[in-house]
Parts: C-alpha cells; structure tokens; sequence
C-alpha cells in the first residue's frame, strides 16, 4: 500500500482535473478501471465515505417528515413519456432494456435516470384525500444517464448514486414551504461537511426539464469551474397533471396537487474531496470519514508491546463513543505511515511515544497540522473536542479559498473569465448569451442568499450587461 | 386506514397463497400495482423491515471481516459470458440493454442477475499477493431477472433486493473454512428472525451455476412447499481461472485462488413473514418489526391528556434505549386500534388506561395475545424484556409448526406428499427422479444438519427407493 501511497500528486492549483483524478486513485476511493465508460466500483473505502454521506442525508431529512421507500429501477416508455419537457429533457440519456433473455419485451423499459416517472403513477394511487397531504418520501438508489460529456468519477459519471426526495402538497404555497425546508437541511448539510457554497435559482431556461423553478447549490471548486452538488425543483401542478394525481379537499372538491423534488448526488462527495483535499492527498470532513482516528504508536529503540496495549486501550475508549478508530502498529517509519494516512485525508492522528506513555498523555496532529496536548482522563471527550475544532479550521480554510476563488464583479470590466463570479444580471437571456460570448461563463442563476463567505453589498449592482438596474446578483462560471 | 384494514384474512392453513399476497396488501408491505410485471414498490412501511434486515446481515457479516462495496448494475456481455456454467444458468433470465438514448450501443449490456461476472475482473486486478486475501466484500443492491415463472411479491420477483457476499481465499480448505463461517453467521440471522429451517446441500444437478457445491437454507412454509431463504457456495477455482484471478505465494509462485458467494434476498422477509403471519396479520420478530411497540391510551369516559402525557413520557424513556414506539392517540374504539396494529405485526401493545396511570403501571400485550404488567420503575429494561420473552414464544410457535410441517419419513410408504418430507436418500439421480414420480416432490439435497426443531434418529434410513444404505437425511419437498 505504502509504495503506491507515495506518489507524488499533480498540482492542485495548476492541474485541478489530473490531481483530483490521481487522489482518488491514489487514496482508492473508486476504481475506474471497470470495462464500462463513465462506470465505476466503489471501494470499501469509498463506499464507506459515501454511505456516510446517506447518513447525514437522512439525518437531515427524515426529521422534516419524509420517509424512506424504494421505486422500481425499470420504467416502462409510456410512463416515461407521459410529461412533454421531462422526457425531451432525458430522452436522449435514457438507457433502453429491450430485451429479457432471448424475447424481446413488448414494452421498452428505462433504466431510471430519475424516478419522477416511476413513482408518479404510484402516487395517484396513494393520494385520494386532502389527509394523505404532504406525502413526504425519499430513496438512495442508483439513477443511470447515458451521459455523452467525457465522464469523471464522482462528478460525472453513467451510474448515479443518488438521494432523490419527491413530495406531493395541497397546493403551490405549501410546495413552497417544503422547497424553503428542504433548502434549509441542505445548509445543515454543506455545514457539516464544511462547504461553502452559492445558492442560486436557475433562469428558466436551465431548470430541471418540467419544473416551475429549480433552486441549486454550486460549488466553486477553483478556476471558473462550479460544480452543482444539489437541487430543489418546485413542479407545483406540471407532473401532478399528466400523471393523473389529485385528491379531495374538506368540502369534497377534487384538487391537483402541487410537488417538489429535492436531489443530491454522489456529486457531493466528488465536491468534498474537490474543496477540501490538498497536495498530501484527501482530507475528509470528520463526519463523512471513513476513519476519524489513526493511533499510531512510536516505539522508536523500545519494545512496542506497552505502547500498542495502551494504543488499543485508548481505541477501546473511543469506539465507544463511537468513533471510527483505526490502529497503525505495522513496521515502517512513522513519517511514510503519517504519509499514507493523510492521503487517507484522516481528521486525526494520535501519536504515541515513550514519554506520552510515561505522562499517561497523548499527542494529537490533525489533518491540517495542529496540534494539541491530550491530557490524562476523558480521552473521548477531549478527541470529539478535537475533531469539531478541526472542522471550524476546515470551514475556515474553505471559506478563504472561496472568497479567492470567487470574483465579486461589481461592473462588466470586472468580471474574471478565469473565475466564478458573482455579478449584476437583469434577467434577459439575450445579456446571459452575451456574458458567455464575452467571457466564456454562463449565467446560471440569481442569488438565493447572500454566500456566508463573502460580503456582498446591500444592493446588487446594475446589469453587467445592460446596465438595467433592478436586477439581481447572479452566478456566471462554467458548470462542470 | 382502518376500514382497509378490517378485511377478513383468507384462511392461512388451507389458502396460503391467497393470505399471503393479501395480508401483504392490507399491511401494506408493498405496492404490486407498479406497471411492469413482478416488479413491486416498497412502501415506508415495507422498506424499513427490509431495511431492519439488512442491518441485521451486517451486524452478522462484518465481524466476520467482510467489507461492504457497490459494484455497477450494467455487466457488458463479453464479461457475462466468461464461465461457461454461469451464463447457461443465467443466459434466459437476463434483461438486456441494448440502446443508450437512441444510439445502439457497441457491446450489449446486461442487468446484473448477481454480480460474480461484474466484480471478478476487478478481482483480477485487486488481488495480486497472498498479502491481498482473503478478500472478503459484500454489497446490498437490486438484482434483476427476467423471471418467466409467475411472479409472487418478496418471493419470486423480477427486481430484486439482494445481499451477496463474495470471498476470495488461497485454496480449497480456506474456502470451505469461510463456507463454513457464513452458514454459521446464516444460523445467527434466522435464529434472530425466530425462523427453523433445514439446512442442505444442493445435489450436483441443482447447485448454482459454476459452483463446486452449493448449501441452502429451506424454510418450509406449509403444505409441501419450502422456500430457499439463504445459500452459500464453494466456487473452487471454477470462476477464478476463467476470471485471471491469481496470486504469488510466499515462495514466488502463482497460484489460482480459491473463492466462495454468500447470498440473501428479500426472500428472507418473505419466508420471515409466511412463517410467523396469522389470521391477524403480519407477525414481526421484533428485530425486523417497523414499530416494535405502540402506546395506546384508553380515556374512556375521562379526559385523554393526562393519559397522552403519560404515553409520551413512556415514549421518550422507551426512544433513548433505543425501541421503535410509536403513540395511537387517535379517534376511535381501543379494539379497531388493537386489530389495525395487530394487522401490521407489532410485537408489543402497551396499554394506558385510568388504572394503570394512578398506579403508575403499564398492561402491556404481545402480538401472540401474551399479557403482562410492567410494574413502576425501569419501563425500558421491562420493555426488552418482554420483547426477549416475545422471540422466545414467536420461536417456540414456529418450531411447533415446523415439526407439524415436516414429514420424518423413515421409509418409502412413510412419505406424505402433501408435505415436506425428510427421507433416506442415497445420492442417486435416478432415486431422486422416482421420488419426484412417486410423489411429485424434488430431493433439494441431502442435510447438512439435524434440524433443531426436530429430533431425528442417530444414523439416516436407507434410501426410501433403492433401500440402499449408507446415504444420508435428505429434503424432499416442492421448491417454491
């Protein structure tokens, strides 16, 4: 492991696309090396990252009342075709079943590249009375898309790991509250994994195929370069119509309803990795680490033995906390072990020495260098202690990597084409056409919210292209 | 809700098939009105037990030294046709993707029926030294079968909700060795779910398609019917080398690796559910069961809120143990709330009346109508206990039916055909063909061990039809 570990990794700065394909190759988070394109194998490494990142997802969203369920992979071509601009939208990514064995199947199936077309058919059967309302589900299932752009593991790629939440409302106003709910626990989210980001609505133009708006969080991940890491889409009657859904109210009224849909991808965690890793290799959030803790005991010239029994009485502590521990006692130079475990991107690296054995103590690195002293007594307590103090310093460098990355261009000549930017845009596709021909970035939405890490002013500034005021602040930068 | 739920159950013992999709329907387990074939919808309600499942084959395997990892669902057709045995078995049953939005793709691609044709060229590529093994992984995903058998929802479906573990060893004896520790591990995961079963190896004509022998968990299910819950399989080198898949040695030599797959599908809560369901309804474990314990205040003629308080105070205390508890303080006579709670298999109902809240005890009853009083003091330790004491009777139950529902045949007269039937058996093909003549059932394979539910001689009767000796207790029983 540690001779492949000790390649030295592109630079970040430069060379953004092969260093982050290198990490995860390196660190083994996929492997891309499966005989279909833009298809890849989650390691038990990356597979523990990701279902971590389902964790917290569901953490977030199941509080908000949806419930966990699970919508067939196969949809049947007249399901699929039901609503005009969904299926023009994915039409040309679908993944087609023709067959089963040697017959050929009377219906074509699509291998779901969402499961709007799946579920709602469904719903109309479940909905009938204003008291099934809100009908509040998710599912963490896999979404395929034929995607014809060059693939890239985590960012993208033909088979999706995918959190999709559909709800369906009494009526527009209450599909408004569920998308200002699910917005909020994707803050939470982004918070715990310490991401900045920009919230934006997209111009009509760019929403989901079929939506009435599409709300998304993009990502800066360096140069003019965002990646978008979630959505929420407010349908209010366009699928509920076609597919047939409608209920009851209290006076005996049959209503349609109103719907949202709420998505996040394993795009978040490729945006992880993409934010936070460095040239050392990964760095994880702790929440979404495979393993929060490496200890590793450093005998030097002495007998090992006492060092690795107190190694595992500290492990034994944590996890019951829990903690993800890890013991490194193997042979090899402590500093090519610190090596393949940052690359790891672990949060925290407990040493132990002679004298932290002889003081009962215990040296503590995190991943981005800082030390501390861990004093005899709650070991546990003082490593949690630890571990939310690293993530408030990954926020922190995040934040000022964002506020780099991103150019705030109050006026036209101030926008960086090698940069997101955030500028002034009245809203007429004809200036959103005009920013891509001047500076090569798209406009890909208006400001939700002012971006935590950045000051704005208190008014957005006039058209950057038109000079119209009464615009707003929106994102121009290139979507990955 | 409650007006669905008051339909009459089919009678279980003489219309089994008719009580099983209906009391999956009233319950709501899951959706079959989904429009594609044998293809189901899993309801909040059915995928938090199939949920609870996999949580329970975790808890079982990973101790083991299993890793979990998800591999692609799209398996090109040069790879699926590595092993000759495999795509024989499989080739008739496999969904076929042909086309990616309209352009028909280079190579075909098919659905996974399982996954050995998807993850053993990666395999080849993980394991290189006898450092690298074994190498054990296991992944949850949904398989896919072009079934032409007619289609039964949990137990014969087209999509299908699977555990499969796969191992790769140095040799024979490593395998057999892991063989063993998941049988073992099976053994802990029906011992969970209150299940008896007959453990038995596959004759050479019926094992898994490439395998070197095959062992199964049957599960009779009533009348002469069993039902294949669990299997393990000894691979050999039968798909390692047609796979590539080798390691050096200690020596420098490279030798072919031995390999094994361990399989679960929601069958197991299918087979869970047709053991323990009664003319009541579903009948949980109490691992698996959605909602373990219901808190139902009875007012009476008096005032509800005192009553609603102290149920709340009992949830809280029971949700930090922590115990699935949810409150019906609804409108409505406590009976309908006994009969909907008891359709949907909750193992424990705690009842709040005027009594028990000036005592400050709780009457609690289980799903098999067992009575007792839960004194003041810890509520949740009694709780457990009282869930405990539910396994033990939901076992005892199953055991009981199990001895009913299994034949001992000590000879060939002995044989009741309307049953499953243990019998001598010698080994032979044409034996076990004249049985399925005889009797009209399969010989599904010779026991691995005596059931517990039964008590069988010291050695095994001669074969019921060739009398020869020296065979061994064999299952023979129609295969659902």
């Amino acid at each position: 492991m540690l001779r492949a570990l000790m390649a030295q990794l592109p630079d970040k700065e430069s060379s953004f696309f092969e260093w982050y394909n290198e990490v995860l190759e390196v660190a083994n988070v996929t492997d891309k090396r499966y005989p279909v394109k833009g298809v890849n194998v989650w390691t038990p490494f990356g597979f523990k990252a990701v279902s971590l990142m389902d964790r917290l997802i569901r953490e977030k969203v199941i509080p908000l009342g949806y419930q966990e369920v699970c919508f067939p992979t196969l949809i049947p071509e007249s399901e699929l075709n039901k609503e005009a601009e969904h299926i023009k939208g994915f039409g040309e990514e679908v993944y087609w079943v023709t067959h089963g064995g040697r017959t050929e199947l009377d219906i074509k199936l699509a291998l779901r590249p969402t499961s709007e077309t799946a579920m709602y058919p469904i719903f109309a059967l479940w909905v009938r009375s204003h008291r099934d309302l809100p009908l509040q589900v998710f599912q963490i299932v896999n979404t395929f898309r034929y995607e014809t752009k060059s693939t890239r593991p985590l960012i993208r790629v033909r088979e999706i790991h995918f959190f999709e939440g559909h709800t369906v409302q009494l009526g527009d106003a209450e599909a408004e509250s569920q998308a200002r709910a699910d917005l909020a626990s994707f803050r939470e989210i982004a918070k715990v994994l310490c991401l900045p980001y920009v919230m934006d609505r997209r111009p009509d133009w760019d929403k989901f195929p079929g939506a009435f708006y599409s709300i998304a969080c993009d990502l800066p991940v360096g140069g003019n370069r965002t990646l978008q890491i979630g959505t929420v889409h407010h349908y209010s009657q366009n699928f509920a119509k076609p597919y047939g859904i409608s209920y009851e109210d209290k006076d005996g009224a049959r209503l349609v309803p109103s719907q949202t849909t709420y998505g996040i991808s394993e795009r978040l965690l490729g945006g992880t990795i993409a934010i936070h890793g460095d040239q050392k290799g990964l760095v994880w959030p702790s929440f979404v680490a495979p393993t929060q803790v490496v200890i590793i005991p450093i005998p030097g010239e002495n007998d090992p033995a006492p060092l690795i029994a107190r190694a595992e009485e500290v492990r034994a502590e944590l996890l019951r906390t829990p903690l993800r521990v890890e013991i490194d006692a193997t042979e090899g130079r402590p500093g090519a072990k610190y090596y393949a475990w940052e690359m790891k991107g672990v949060p925290l690296r407990i040493e132990i020495g002679r004298r932290e054995l002889e003081e009962g103590t215990l040296s503590a690195v995190n991943r981005l260098g800082g030390r501390t002293k861990l004093a005899k007594g709650d070991t546990a307590a003082q490593v949690q202690a630890a571990l939310a103090a690293y993530d408030v310093a990954l926020t922190e460098r995040a934040r000022k990597s964002f506020a780099t990355n991103v150019n705030i261009a109050r006026d036209g000549p101030g926008v960086v084409a090698e940069k997101a930017n955030l500028v002034g845009w009245c809203g007429e596709q004809t200036c959103a056409q005009e920013v891509e021909k001047r500076w090569g970035l798209s406009v890909l939405g208006r400001l939700e919210e002012a971006p935590e890490a950045l000051s704005l002013g208190p008014a957005p500034p006039a058209c950057i292209v038109c000079s119209k005021s009464g615009g707003a602040w929106s994102l121009a930068a290139k979507a990955l």
